[in-house]
């Protein structure tokens, strides 16, 4: 049985509104707002965000499923370019997706990302990309182990290299080149899983049960540290944190990237920017603060799962 | 008698100062620090940066004096491409510059950006550039004709055309691509002044005439407005508008890609980001208030001085 375009966006639109009401019950205040959009060049979405709750400050948890000609870039990789029979017909793309960034109010609770995505392309090349990453303002031990673990768990479950393979992937992503700092602990990161390992039909199976392990992940993450009293300092360096938050998604996001060049819906691709982010001129913690020891776990090809 | 690369990086370093000065005497609170850096592959710089002021909560006055390699590029604009007679070579940049960005705590109080460079490349090729641009949270047009009339001025004491063209790349330069406005009212934006129509000499003094403008009409401009009231309504506004600072000084400023590329000082380049910025989903302000009032005049090709 093929699966089709249609099975996977409903699928997404499903776990879009489960995630929010995990979300809804963690924070016990806010709501999300649901609000549909079109593209004009062919396709829409659904974005919602929550703001202003016990928790959750600002986060959103976008849908989207778009189509049209395919921008010029999708192209320019040879390794992935397409055969198309009719030079006269434009090449189509069809592209959908679940985003999530989510920025709680308490500096000890971290920001998270997930995303789950499904491209197609005319000629029948089709592939799934994807991950989760975690960027604690204070880097947690336990809570860095507890959370590969899972991850690692959800891969092994699939093949047994791509816990290892998508960890590295994730270290190299979600890198700050002109800070020379990892944006937090990394996770999982992956794209156009090939079909050479495993058959599309149980890449698809580990893609789905990755987005299925975002909330009660997430929720656990959160409930441990929600109610932790925190400092005026704490709330200080959240922001800086934030600073860099905002930093990688402009300069360096593909997601970014490609929602600004295929004329996305604007409000949705930025909704990862957090409510309120600050920069400090030549700031630097003390030696041996907490803020320092986060500092020096910002490195890429650590393994949090021997601190478990 | 030729102008050396030593003459113009000292004149750079006294206009550092001398605006710092007079920043200085209109905040009337915070000193400017001084920082002297060295870049590891040649040159350096001096970082000056005021916080916390009673007018100024952010803002650097950065002199630098880079040289080196040159980065690729560089080379890649085939209309400058330079003639390297010995392929062995590498083909060396040096390049200096003041760059100013101020951010005030006051929202009616605009913030400023100002830049003068001069490059110089193996093979005698050598270029001036820079620019004044004014980012208003609340455009008042009559401040607007002032600061557009004094651009003016400067031009015209150059060469009749340099105005209406400076002011037009200060539009297309100073554009927000992705939320389709400009960066604020604009002002002159130029770069590798030519010697077809003024010789480097005329077009020298021309360019110490707009650094030497900067802190005359921005001293003006700021103590018109820093003493006003404001509310934590316009407060927020202002926090919405650096997001959008940001936004186009990390997604577009070619300086500061120009600054990421090259290994810059990091903390110099990014100084242009203010202490605080904002990002609210889906904001709208109401119909007709001065906030949409501002949104609908953050366009290209209006002719401030129109209006005075």
């Amino acid at each position: 049985m093929e699966i089709t375009r249609l099975q996977i966006s409903e699928w997404l639109q499903n776990l879009q509104d489960s995630i929010c009401g995990v979300l809804e019950t963690v924070d016990g205040g806010a709501v999300f707002s649901t609000e549909p959009w079109t593209r004009e060049e062919g396709g829409g979405g659904r974005s919602r965000v929550i703001k202003n709750g016990n928790v959750f400050e600002k986060g959103g948890v976008m849908f989207s499923a778009v189509h049209g000609d395919a921008p010029a870039f999708l192209f320019q990789e040879k390794a992935h370019s397409v055969e198309v029979s009719e030079k006269t017909d434009k090449p189509q793309f069809f592209a959908t997706g679940v985003s999530i960034v989510i920025h709680p109010k308490n500096p000890l609770v971290p920001i998270i990302h997930m995303n789950v995505r499904y491209f197609e392309m005319t000629g029948g090349v089709r592939w799934l990309g994807g991950g989760i990453d975690l960027t604690p303002h204070y880097i947690d031990m336990e809570d860095a182990a507890v959370f590969h673990n899972a991850l690692k768990k959800v891969c092994d479950a699939a093949h047994p290299d791509y816990y290892q393979r998508f960890k590295k992937w994730a270290d190299d992503y979600f890198y700050i080149t002109h800070r020379k700092e990892t944006r937090g602990i990394g996770g999982i990161f992956f794209d156009r899983l090939n079909e050479n390992e495993l058959s599309f039909a149980q890449n698809f199976e580990f893609w789905k049960a990755v987005g299925e392990a975002f909330a009660p992940l997430y929720a656990a993450l959160v409930n441990k540290s929600k109610t932790k009293p925190f400092t005026e300092q704490q709330k200080q360096w959240q922001l800086l944190r934030r600073g860099r938050y905002v930093e990688f998604n402009l300069v360096y996001d593909k997601g970014t990237k490609f929602g600004l060049e295929t004329n996305g819906r604007i409000e949705s691709i930025l909704m990862s920017l957090p409510a309120l982010a600050g920069w400090e001129y030549n700031y630097n913690p003390s030696e041996g603060s907490t803020e320092q020891q986060t500092l020096d776990l910002l490195k890429k090809e650590i393994n949090w799962i021997s601190f478990s």
